[in-house]
């Protein structure tokens, strides 16, 4: 690789494309001949605004968004969403959450603090191996909605279809435009872009008429979402360069079209759980039936020959692969920008260990 | 100017120096060595650790921080510590408000939401031309906190001294690191960095043992300073490639040492200042005991000269120049990052528009 660059397999802030790392370079100190740099220029001037609306353009078109839903560049994460979103939904009702693992539990104690959020499922009891089934729980009668995580990055899991639920709420942080959805099937999408759409420092949301219909106008003005829609994300300055990056990862996904997105990721995840699959050496953590093309959980029967995989990973530059401390084990988070070339190397790497050390 | 740079007078986001952007754009693809992007490895990895730990360092001795106060580094700018800080602090309480402007108005309306917010003294009336003086305005005997905004980016206003007030919060956004301060002074200062420290999408907050006592421990994780604090920035994902770019900035403000810093803004402003004083042609909108040395707002006489002034400008590489829209008329910002030399430029097309419109 180019630039002494590792094989990046980092949970999050992730790799992006180097093509983009190599534009932004390029673009900082002066943004397409207008004299300005990029990080140095007015929220509210031509060339930004031009940005702004070229990469709203492109989630609706790459997620499929209807054309009477909002797109917002927030800032604040998935985290503060995790708040926003029963600040402005709930107001007292009931909701219904599904725990799938740290982050759906982290949303639902937010939920808690603004009605009646339900735990309608949770895979605490099964180490969070697996996603329910719509088969596996029920919904409240009165849900205002139904919020899951579409992909969980610390055990490997994900939602291969959206579950049940009148109005469905989604936390797409680490999967988002990883392969084509049907955004009608949506009322709230949000995500931090730290995984498949950018750096640190910018949420995407994707919100319904509905949603905003039934959102409080009493907050705080940062904390409403109809504010927000009404300022057209630029209430206050946004994260500018985020969302440069962003614009032009979405670019990237355009151009290759979701379905192929798709296909390359069915295709490098499939290559590493066949390998995973392939012996009693190793020891996939998720159930076949939840895997996630995202992140990649597995252990080994020894956790000294996991610290031992992991240090001669790093020595050999495959650079992210330690589990989550609270799993333990190996992790490969392979989203969009990681390039096939990478998961190629790192079979390569460990078939050759579970050669010497099988 | 190196990249065929123009000089950039934007309000915010603002000019940033050269040499960081330069060598921003070396680091991108590959942050010292480690192998991994500037904008793609772990928030919680040794290497970004570090930085966070700089700036924060770098804050504490810049500002006069006292030990005991705790620095954060957040998303979200000043707008959203409008309403953080009254819903941490206030509680229901009685808050006193220095209303100088766009942005204090801003503040004081989220307060209202929290508590018994009151406005102290405003400069409405007299078109936001100066700051009060502390015979101007009585403390409410119950005041928690007195709220006021060190410099007003839109009139062009600053206070050469802190007000009285038992508690004071400052929103510093746009005067940080541009004088020598007391940061014992403050029980919270809280500044976007895209002024006078950084890129968009930073937060900077320095916030006293006594703030800290007092926040409420109630609130969503997100809103809550107690849980920064002990999370040490590090709750959610941070703006990391923001992070990098400010400790950058503070180190070079460091090296120049604040008191150089200030006195280069001191004659970068005079400069201007003793221009707009030398005729009738100019009217600086600012009373002199109020004037900022950040903004450096006045008028022509005709709003079509303005016009044209702002067109020509633009035409000779000088940007930003146009007034806010609620004042117009012009406007330089000329923060930290604003070369002396853009400012000797500028005066000489001003004095040359001068002789030939004047």
């Amino acid at each position: 690789m180019s630039h002494g660059r590792h094989h990046n397999f980092s949970a999050g802030p992730a790799v992006l494309p180097e093509h983009i790392i190599e534009r932004l370079a390029e673009q900082l100190p002066n943004l397409n001949g207008t004299g300005l740099g990029l990080m140095e220029m007015s929220h509210r001037s031509a060339a930004f605004s031009e940005i702004v609306n070229s990469a709203k353009t492109r989630i609706r078109k790459i997620l499929s968004i209807p054309e009477d839903y909002h797109v917002l560049l927030l800032q604040g994460g998935a985290s503060l969403q995790f708040c926003m979103l029963p600040q402005n939904l709930l107001q007292g009702g009931v909701a219904d959450y599904l725990d799938t693992g740290t982050w759906s539990t982290k949303a639902f104690k937010e939920a808690l603090l603004f009605g009646s959020a339900r735990e309608a499922w949770s895979g605490r009891e099964i180490g969070y191996r697996s996603v329910p089934t719509d088969e596996d729980w029920t919904e409240s009668e009165d849900a205002i909605y139904t919020h899951y995580t579409s992909n969980n990055t610390i055990s490997g899991t994900q939602y291969h279809t959206p579950p049940k639920g009148a109005h469905l709420v989604c936390d797409m942080s680490s999967d988002i435009a990883s392969r084509p959805i049907d955004g009608s099937r949506f009322d709230v999408i949000y995500a931090g872009a730290q995984k498949n759409l950018g750096p640190s420092g910018v949420t995407v949301i994707a919100i319904s008429p509905w949603a905003i219909e039934r959102s409080n106008p009493k907050l705080p003005s940062m904390l409403r979402y109809r504010l927000h829609v009404e300022k057209e994300s630029l209430f206050n300055t946004p994260n500018t360069l985020g969302i440069w990056v962003l614009n032009e990862v979405l670019g990237w996904i355009e151009t290759q079209g979701l379905e192929q997105v798709a296909a390359t990721n069915e295709r490098k995840s499939s290559k590493l759980y066949d390998l995973l699959d392939s012996s009693e050496f190793w020891k996939p953590h998720a159930k076949k039936t939840s895997r996630s093309q995202m992140n990649v959980t597995w252990r080994l029967g020894d956790t000294d020959m996991e610290k031992q995989l992991v240090a001669e990973a790093e020595e050999a530059g495959f650079s992210g692969i330690k589990g989550h401390r609270s799993v333990g084990g190996l992790r490969a988070s392979i989203y969009n920008a990681c390039p096939e070339s990478s998961v190629d190397s790192l079979l390569e790497f460990l078939r050759e260990f579970e050669r010497t050390q099988g």
